[in-house]
């Protein structure tokens, strides 16, 4: 058992049960503890909280702290916010109890430009611990940004960076579907659009993430999302959606480098839309055009979360991004 | 002039004098020598040997210790030999000489299975003399290991993985039209092969990064090689080819876990090979594949190799491989 790393899974949304699910059934992990704050599942067994069809004995708590009276710990598992001013207590909060933390939170992935003070204060404090932080997921810190460096490393120039992520969102769960869209009239998107918080967070932080790399300077940056409609009845276990009404988004964002546009991102999830892959073009010396089938979200932010414990356990203390650490790999 | 990294090109054939055009036009990197043991190249200015249209004011020696002799040096770039008989007292009197070293020789690409003690001399010495040592490349070092490994970053199981690169041989140089056995016969095809250096060399480097670093244990290892032969007239601008003598080569690699085979490589190149991309399939969860267009040989190897001193001189000393370093990026 001394082997094992002890694991506490803070937050258990869908992500982070699953999260806990497939902790559960990996050699050379153990699960200690679940935080979360929701007081439907504070004090319930986590076995019970996550689907697993078994008790586990560890009983959910609403405080990191109260978890740590009960069991000694190495890295929490981080999947609550995606929004810096909602995790950076939580992060702050795991590192000043002596852990390592390895979080979904989106812009954590890299926070270097657009969250630079805050983030340096969480490195500073990562460093006074002796600690590691760490953001990761498909997307931000695979798809959109470490991968896409890792294709330049056979590139002797690079002109141009285009990634596309497209995913059938009738091939996903439910909340998944909704917060596409799925269903809503065009206005209610917009509406909710203007309220700031449709669309998927971390397209800067890949920018970010890829500019940095490359010593290549932001210029401008430049997103927006359109909804996509229906154009037929499309139903799904979750929605009925009538044509008119929304079927999911399309997000583009452009980044800029003295030279003109250097990187272009586009997200497009939708009901019964027909194209389910990525595909990733580096404009250069050489051209490469590399495209993906499979990288199922959930799934894979999952495994490179859980992936990634090995790393992060072997890296130097701070604040990390993807492209800090030697490549994570299945372990 | 004192941030930038001081080169020295050792081996000049056709990979290390585009290596050394490559290294001529990278900020952040200066020429500072070249070596070649060929008679009809020592004395001669780099940039006649090189094709660069102008001289560079640097002579090519014989030996490193006379470069040595006219300038301090920082890195070099070795592009010899793929075996390890030949160009382990070169690597080892690079290091000697207090020098990082990113070598191209496929058998250094990850040497902990075939060579382990010699493997282990060299990584000896690295850290004794505070240094690194590296081999990179396409391939082995990036398609059918270091790639491979970081897709599975987004996999929470792995049962197989297959890599098939196939390329169109009439697209590329003449030596290496002429390496895969263009124009022989069937039967000088096989006697090469007998004779043991024909075919691809660096499969069991790549099966060894995999399964090391994965925690597979590699039970059993077989490569075959056979010859693709002409069905009608080829023409290219080095080779012409009648019907049934030799337009190409197949090279499959079965590398088996106690499981059964975990790992199939296929190289493929052939002249006038419709075929003319990567695949990496993955099956586990998820099923991933992944299709790559655009990695020509010479170009990817000599960007990666480069690309790779960053890395290199950040590192700690010691004989590292691909999935020791950090993403490896243009920079």
């Amino acid at each position: 058992m001394a082997d094992r790393i002890r694991i506490i899974q803070y937050g258990l949304g869908p992500i982070g049960s699953a999260m806990a699910r497939h902790v559960l059934e990996r050699a050379g992990l153990e699960l200690v503890g679940g935080v979360d704050v929701d007081p439907t599942k504070v004090g319930r067994d986590i076995g019970d909280v996550i689907g697993l069809g078994r008790v586990t004995g560890l009983s959910i708590s609403d405080k990191l702290s109260t978890v740590l009276e009960r069991t000694a710990a190495d890295l929490v598992l981080h999947t609550t916010s995606s929004y810096f001013d909602r995790f950076k207590p939580q992060i702050m909060e795991i590192l000043d109890a002596g852990l390592d933390v390895i979080s979904t939170a989106e812009e954590l992935s890299f926070p270097w430009l657009a969250h630079a003070e805050d983030a340096a204060e969480i490195d500073a404090l990562a460093r006074r611990v002796g600690k590691t932080a760490l953001a990761t997921g498909v997307n931000p810190g695979f798809l959109m940004d470490s991968l896409p460096l890792n294709l330049t490393a056979i590139c002797q120039q690079v002109q141009r960076i285009d990634v596309r992520r497209a995913q059938n969102a009738s091939l996903r769960r439910g909340p998944f579907q909704a917060k596409i869209g799925s269903g809503m009239t065009v206005e209610e998107f917009y509406a909710k659009m203007a309220a700031g918080r449709m669309g998927h967070v971390g397209l800067p932080e890949s920018v970010g993430m890829v500019f940095d790399t490359l010593g290549k300077q932001l210029v401008r940056y430049e997103s927006g999302v359109e909804p996509v409609v229906a154009d037929h009845p499309i139903q799904t276990p979750f929605f009925a959606v009538q044509p008119g009404r929304v079927a999911g988004l399309k997000q583009v964002a452009r980044a800029y480098a003295p030279e003109g546009e250097f990187m272009t991102l586009t997200f497009v999830a939708a009901l019964d839309w027909e194209e389910d892959c990525d595909t990733i073009t580096i404009t250069g010396r050489p051209n490469l055009e590399v495209k993906l089938k499979g990288t199922n979200g959930d799934i894979a932010t999952i495994a490179i979360a859980v992936n990634a414990v090995r790393r992060v356990r072997q890296a130097a203390p701070g604040l990390l991004t993807m492209r800090d650490l030697p490549i994570v790999t299945l372990w």
